[in-house]
């Protein structure tokens, strides 16, 4: 099976590559973060949330939201601070996440909770909310922009609780099914995936609410095709951990294979039951052979090709919704690149 | 010893009691938090909010914030979002305190992190974070307004983070000082008892920034008043737990009478090891025979009358601010009946 390129297929390939632009914004965000948050102070939070920082990628969120502002047309430097607060609750998440699912690796390295004890991890999370809000207050914007910037952060961070809150007690249940499966990754990230990006085109200005909305759509397609991606990822080629398979079947998450296998299983398969119990065992006793089973019950239920016929019909719906943005032909090119770098890239 | 009554003798008794106005408002705010968040609903969050809510106490914070507005002169309705958000953020910051101090009860049922896991805490008290901030942007008040009740409120929530950080850290500290115990206490009291109340104000309107700004100062007084007068009551009467002595002891936490006693104990002096060793003990290792040691110690060193005059001292200090207040005499009353209450109040 090969994974679906972006654009659909008998589409023009995009002029437009915004990964070198990426690059040089996250280099602008390190910097920042840094005069932010200074490293070296003995507070016993900034030292930690730096130890986060440096395991947490490549700054994609804020570079996204800066990329997004300066393409259309606004002031860059407004957007830093906003881009900066997205940072901290990609971060805080992170950290909260990695006690939640009892992570003890990130990047090679031990989690926080791991290395300074949870005491310290959930109040290094916790600090990283203030000081993103911190942040946005400060951003030299008009009040109302200002509060809409507000709203749609902490509307984001809400809506990936929420999701967080059915990822975590859905977890091997017998009855998990599709909608559930969308339930979650709408929460979990269509608002995370997009809300960076509406902020700098808030902070731009100039968009009618109209258009702002079908931002919001473009992230409930992509969100959720982005999600499909990294589920097939996860079985094909491994997500980042020296190439590992099935880390999800592993941790028992509810993944969209999963999903489909419950409710195209009936009760009496002797499949249906097996699948259950190995999704459910503790990840320590989840060997390859296991994760090998599962997916041969995958494959042979057929939820390798409902998986790909998902995300391409998500593709499709946020093609139409790209043709259909508000904006001059540039900032549709804009978007139909930072589309196309959402699906094509891996987490 | 007999704790100091406020307000400050030779003064006239107040006439005003605020405590039946409070339990008023607390039944309002009970009732607007059953709306805000009902109990019933599955979503793995609501169900467990109202476990840790109802556990959670007289719901002070939020009637002193609409105490505070309507004696001023301002619209109670305008002033319950902010409520509410204030009663959340108090709720969130309990849940996970009691993940990081590893309590395992609170008013004598399991803590929510024992009865649901630690997951589903974090994730709860997470939770009430963007709802109380969406609360306080629904106020029915003017930008700049919206945004300085967010602004305190952020303030607050780091402030109280930032002392959390140094609590959990300095504990057992061989080189805890009073300096470090002031740092805390104001981190963690002064800005989280008063922002309430300030919020009230400026939601009431009409008010001077400079007459803002002498209400934190208040809460710079009362705040540390309240957590020594807090850490005596935990060696005289005990803090609710079927009046058990030496809590703090038991916990190593840095209380007044600690850090005033590794000042005053020589570095030869047998007790300065001892305290250490006693307060760096497990909880479960530390019975009441080691806790009147080290009460005892305390009381040789004169830490008890030490943590009366320091307190003595602040509560003059907020007479003084009182005084000082740019209020109406109805204002200034007000303001000396919340303070009497806050000092008066056991937690």
């Amino acid at each position: 099976m090969t994974l679906r390129e972006w654009p659909a297929s008998g589409q023009p390939e995009l002029p437009m590559d915004i990964v070198p632009l990426l690059k040089t914004y996250s280099e602008k965000i390190e910097e920042l973060l840094q005069e932010e948050i200074p490293p070296q102070s003995v507070d016993f939070l900034s030292e930690w949330v730096w130890y986060q920082f440096s395991s947490g990628g490549k700054r994609l969120r804020p570079a996204l939201c800066l990329l997004t502002c300066e393409q259309l047309g606004g002031e860059v430097e407004l957007a830093y601070p906003f881009a900066l607060a997205s940072e901290m609750l990609h971060n805080l998440l992170l950290i909260h996440d990695d006690i939640e699912d009892g992570d003890e690796q990130r990047r090679d390295r031990p989690t926080l909770w791991v290395k300074e004890g949870q005491a310290n991890a959930i109040n290094v999370g916790d600090y990283l909310c203030p000081r993103a809000y911190a942040l946005i207050l400060r951003s030299k914007l008009p009040p109302e922009t200002v509060l809409k910037l507000v709203d749609i952060f902490t509307l984001t961070f809400q809506k990936t609780v929420e999701g967080q809150a059915l990822d975590i007690n859905l977890r091997g249940s017998e009855s998990f099914n599709l909608e559930q499966y969308y339930r979650i990754v709408q929460h979990k990230t269509a608002y995370y995936l997009t809300f960076n990006i509406v902020g700098g085109a808030l902070i731009a200005g100039g968009i009618s609410d109209e258009g702002i909305e079908k931002m919001w759509d473009l992230g409930r397609c992509l969100g959720p095709a982005f999600q499909i991606r990294d589920d097939i990822i996860d079985l094909t080629e491994g997500k980042g951990r020296g190439g590992e398979i099935g880390c999800d079947i592993k941790e028992g998450k509810p993944s969209v294979f999963y999903a489909y296998c419950l409710e195209q299983l009936s009760s009496d398969d002797p499949r249906r039951e097996r699948l259950i119990e190995i999704i459910r065992k503790d990840r320590t006793e989840t060997d390859s052979q296991l994760i090998q089973e599962v997916i041969d019950i995958f494959r042979e239920v057929g939820a390798f090709e409902f998986a790909d016929q998902e995300c391409q019909k998500l593709i499709e719906q946020a093609e139409g919704i790209l043709d259909d943005l508000p904006l001059s032909s540039e900032g549709q090119e804009l978007f139909r690149a930072i589309g196309r770098f959402m699906i094509d890239r891996t987490k």
